[in-house]
């Protein structure tokens, strides 16, 4: 599963609006509908007659934004961040949105993506004296806007964009305007509605359901949006516009109820498990899928194979951050923790387990243990992606390859360490097919990079990679 | 949904454990499983060399029993409580379990249950000189012990539960030995299990699960347990012994992954889904469920009826005490809560939902909006137990019928009320027959009460009621 | 110094007014200012409607009672504590007021003082099946009340009174009257107020001050004053009247602003000092008090003896419950904790350095030796009360002799542990003197039985004692 | 009183440690004694194996660096710093120490004072592409290092102390050594002492004494001291050095254990006192102090005049940040706040009240109020310092004129204003001979400005002011 990489992952979630009187408060129930993407940090900037003003801290939106703190925010407009990690450390300094005032302007950003050339920019301008104070990369286009010199903020933003290289939704806020740019390969969901009046922009769609914003379209490659009290203006800031959504937001990230380019989230997981269940059938009792994302795609595997569905894991929502691990000695006596199987379920039965993804292989190795050890007769596992065999520079930061069991292990192999009786990985082809997105080409607009390892940009590294140019 | 009632709600979770290096580590694990029984109190009483220490407090089992209080703890047996509601009011010390400590002895007592008698006793106890520390009932039986004299605690024990009336699963723990003991209509859930060589009782199997406990058996009605160091010895303190396990533990209380009386509570509900599609076929697009207690009834419907099963309503997990309650003026603008359509799923269809019970009809009427609001062209609203038309004086307190919406409306009005193309409850023989309970009888050792109006015990009230005698 | 007694010692504050629209506020500043005779807990019952609730914590009174908390406080009369120890455990329990809520009557109690017999008490009522839930002595009032039968409440409580024997005042709350009881030795201090229409009873007459009320008198021993909306009335519940004020009150609990019979206590102090420089000149440069309850007696020493008062010794302000306490090792390397000395002013000088108290020996050994590292050429102890050689039963808790060092050792043998030049006491004749209460009679209606073992009362003890029949 | 100024204030205390096994731990007593200089924010930056790491927070020191925080840090050299101010706003970014890392190299910083010219430099520095996080002064020397191009790090940082105008004591630490900087007027105190072989640094002596080091010296106007693991190194960045002190850091920021040039704090403010006397004889009956600031000079002037002195002003110890001030009717009803006087020492008395200082005015009034409703005949205000006339830029930012009372009106008009039968403000020369201080010159080397508007360097206003060229 996916989660495995929690510490390593870098996505994250934004959400802006201009001109709603009641900015800050929709802001809190976008941000609280996208808290999935990042529970680290959270962080809004509200524009408030021609001042901006910040809050922010580590943890969940309902923790940093309390009662006491959002009454003291107003404001017509504003943007707001849920942080996925304090990967590069440093805590609060990283919490999104950035805010900056200068003695001429004053500037709000918040990011959600990965610059894999951002070392590179920062070096080249620390040694013309800048200093960062965050480890994030999303500082580095605030230098590169502040370096522009005296041009018109809106053509210092699009040269700042063009240095950037990887994956990167940006929203930037000052007192009169709000920016929205997406990478020219469109990495990551960015979509815009509208709600009464006010312009919003969330990460993904469930946020403009929250808060009953009525969905216009997604941001396109490229583009740079310029929102202000006159209206919104469509403009491009990079002539190449390569596709490459990454296919992870269907497989694991996004919300069920979030449609990509079109294509709901849940109905997405399913047709994988549908998918799945053409590829491989398996003469099984009972489908569970692993909650809370094998769910979707096990229904999936369910409706398209005949086996009933039921619920054989459960996952309990109790388990906060400070839920205390049970020891070494009392896991070996049985105790368990945020996954338990039903043993009324799946005792003396074959169980199909479906799961999203493959990362490590430890987690997959324990919940087969726990349903062996629940009477399960055979557990057969079924992965609604292909493996992941090469490591991603846009967002899921997989350092090397040596994390990937995929990357170095048969799926044979793998399924001896699982202890499992079989197990199936969809085909790439049978991924791209099952989530039919409404594009031409092979990839059908999707990056697949961490499957084939055909990355849509340089990566920077010393890593020799297939690259496809714009 | 009966999670309507909260507030009103009087369910609770025990555990306990005699004989275990880690009797409060165990606990700790056993207390978070039973955590959906109560969010409102966590406590716990260790015994520990001829001691009895206690900690307790008002909120979550994590947030009571930190990492740095559970350092402090140590001893070979203990009892936990996890506390429904505050209602009674009083605070922390209504929190259970009660201790006290006298020159003579020390007691620990802990309980899950109503005690419909307990002002009549009480009353009693107060005009000989009694001072009541608590306003929960729990405290009724300290006090009858106490006024015991100077017979040995077990046949003052014995006396104590005879004169209360009512739902009670007791745990009473002195320095030496664990008393554990279950009303003579057995009305609440209490399950006894091996873990190496310590026993443990909780209120669901789904906490011996957990903490890696053998499952052994029921609570009997009208059963005394007495565990010390020497072993297990089962009595009885009742000569009735008249089976009526409340139907609710079923249909909604109790954890998917328990099994009561043998049947498991996922399995139980699941086939009150399919007894819904006997019932009644709907010709409909999408199966939802109501989460998270509405789903496993709305796989069985989906299965039984051949429509397939969607998520079609999303539950956000990261709504907690904390979360801010959209202004009146932001939900007729859409805000939504804690519950979301899937836009994705619904528009266009014909939607069949399963929920678990109607109480007032106020969230049912929400939930068919948002449905409606989200595109779906038909929303037909299919209960999995019948209507509530009686209040229950076991736990479940709606003091009186105006609470119950099924007690003043026919099924039509309700229809009308909440905006449904159609309603179906399912019938009393339909719920019985689908939980499918090993004993005998009409009722097959069930208290259908709220349903029909025919309770296991006198009620202590003015309200004139069908009463079955033992 | 008494401080040493931290933990042993039994000292509280306790605050009541009748008939004042700000009941809740009026109480908050008046037990703020009582701050300084308990800082472990904190708590307030307020009259409100018929209606008695209560409000309560361990920790300071700006840490319980919160602005959050404060705004839903309302009522036009209130009885308020602060606890200085948390020594019989148990906590939250054990904060005052208690609040018995029966279904005939409501009583809500606080108490300063500690009851003698309190042990013997609590047998016989437990035999007879009373619960108690806190370890304070308190509670044994509240029990002897209740099982005082139906007889009027002032007749019981006046009954209930004459059962105990020791130190106490007691407030006692109903929805309509407000009881004010002082023991028969009249050992601890109360006075009565009167802000506006309101009576106000306090701890100690700095109370009344802060809160604007206006000095009536001290409440007399064995006086029971019962104040309702129609007034105030004295009745006396004990024939016997043997003023006996604690001594210590004066030397080291009561605030400098505060009264007792009339004596300020800072004035009292000072003279105090002013007869140590009567019963012993020493020839030096500097006069220095430690602080804070030394200083009044420095000033005294200094006026007197002509030598210059200085600031020798400097607390820290900001030691409070969270204060790291420096590691043996940086101790030995010279890390100060509390107390600093002021090397600019005791550098080459010949220092008097004056106390109120010496208990066990060990801080004023440690001063000393401050002193000495900072430079001083002799220091010289004096103290403003003499040696301690008796255990207190009344409120001091030093259990047996053994705490005492002046109980074991001579004057000189003490002077040589702290390392002191030369080591005054002030005689008991001087403190009396010095003191000067406007009574009659050798000890001029003052406890000095820790000086000169003669108690007041019966103690309840195995030891065999000096005492003072009325 | 300064206390006044609360707010406004930029006054703060540094202490640093270079090669001392428990440097976290050291530095944690050294910021705990300099409290007083700052209670908003505390940070503390440590050196551990060539790493910087960093803790800091809004609060106390005990506050911000909990038991559990302090167990995570490790390193034998650290800098510290309290805060005094929110000014400025920005919370969190303007806590101090600031810590920089870039690629080649990182660097921590604190400092005490105010540079008159920062925004001028801030202005050039933006303009050039620098961007700033905190809002503080402090953070333009780092950008004026950073500017400095590839010279070695002493060097540019001389050439970075020469661009700044103003008082500034700075700590710069990396991971080889730690620069220690004061500006060419000395106009703020900061103190070298040795800890077994450590060198430790502090705002005041106090703080060497309280951490057992051993006093060296004073640091030197312009001088810049260079400390690493081969020693100690000084050096000079200016050629001027015109000692320029503040003033009131003996009146009333320095603790009274400091010594500031040799001079002790405590004794400079008898001094004061006693020099009061000489100017100004009253006949009173006592004299009292204004806790604390003005105790000392109280003592001075009672010793001095021969009248006793007496503690006739307490301050309650228990004032913190969570105490609810009065409202306005309870105030009007006599509810006292941190001061009450003590009734017993003035009532009927001829009372000598001496304070510090008088900026606005209003709290004197407030306490010769208080002081006459507790029965004072006679109220006579001796202040220690002459009167403020003048805006500080140096850190104590009376931004302008309008603040300041005497100012606008003449000394008659003031004590009309606050109600004192008498009004005495110290004379300009005799505070400076009073002090003491050991140097030549008419101001002796000591800073006048607030009284005589004879500022020591260039303010970089629009106000024209007089300036002592160096």
């Amino acid at each position: 599963m996916l989660a495995e990489l929690k510490g390593l992952n870098e996505e994250c979630g934004l959400f802006g609006i201009w001109g709603h009187p009641d900015a800050a408060q929709v802001t809190y129930y976008g941000l609280h509908s996208l808290q999935h993407r990042g529970q680290e940090g959270t962080g809004m900037v509200l524009a408030n007659e021609q001042k901006l003003t910040s809050v922010k801290g580590e943890g969940l939106v309902t923790e940093v934004l309390t009662a006491e703190k959002m009454q003291t925010l107003s404001g017509n407009a504003a943007i707001g961040h849920v942080r996925y990690t304090t990967a590069g450390g440093g805590g609060l300094e990283n919490v999104q949105p950035l805010l900056f005032n200068f003695q001429s302007e004053s500037m709000a950003m918040a990011h959600n993506g990965n610059i894999v050339n951002a070392d590179q920019l920062k070096s080249q301008l620390e040694s013309q004296g800048s200093i960062f104070h965050s480890t994030s990369d999303t500082e580095v286009l605030a230098h590169l806007i502040r370096k522009g010199g005296s041009a018109e903020l809106k053509g210092r933003i699009k040269d700042g964009l063009n240095s950037l290289k990887g994956a990167y939704a940006y929203l930037i806020m000052t007192d009169s305007e709000l920016f929205v740019a997406m990478d020219p390969n469109g990495l990551r969901p960015l979509s815009l509605g509208l709600l009464g009046d006010a312009y919003v922009v969330a990460s993904e769609t469930c946020a403009l359901d929250i808060v009953g914003a009525e969905f216009i379209r997604d941001i396109e490659p490229g583009e740079l949006l310029i929102i202000n009290d006159k209206g919104i203006v469509s403009e491009r800031f990079a002539a190449c516009k390569q596709r490459s959504m990454c296919t992870m937001e269907y497989v694991y990230f996004s919300r069920p109820d979030s449609n990509i380019d079109g294509i709901n989230v849940h109905t997405a997981r399913k047709n994988l498990g549908k998918q799945l269940a053409v590829e491989k059938y398996i003469d099984a009792d009972v489908v569970t899928g692993v909650p809370d994302s094998g769910n979707s795609a096990a229904i999936g595997y369910a409706e398209a194979s005949g086996i009933p569905y039921e619920m054989g894991l459960l996952k309990n929502r109790y388990v906060g951050r400070t839920f205390i691990q049970p020891s070494q000695s009392l896991r070996e006596q049985g105790v368990k923790m945020k996954l338990s199987p039903v043993r009324g379920v799946v005792d003396g039965k074959r169980v199909v387990m479906v799961d999203d993804s493959i990362v490590r292989g430890t987690t997959s190795k324990r919940i087969v243990q726990m349903l062996k050890d629940a009477g399960a007769k055979e557990v057969h596992v079924l992965i609604s992606s292909p493996p992941i065999k090469n490591p991603c520079f846009y967002g899921i930061d997989t350092s090397d390859k040596d994390e990937l069991i995929a990357a170095k292990k048969s799926v044979e192999e793998i399924r001896e360490l699982i202890g499992a009786d079989s197990l199936t990985f969809l085909s790439v082809e049978g991924t791209v097919e099952a989530i039919g997105r409404p594009f031409e080409g092979e990839n059908r607009g999707q990056c697949l990079a961490c499957f084939n390892g055909k990355y849509p940009t340089e990566i920077y590294s010393d890593q020799e990679i297939d690259y496809i140019k714009c």
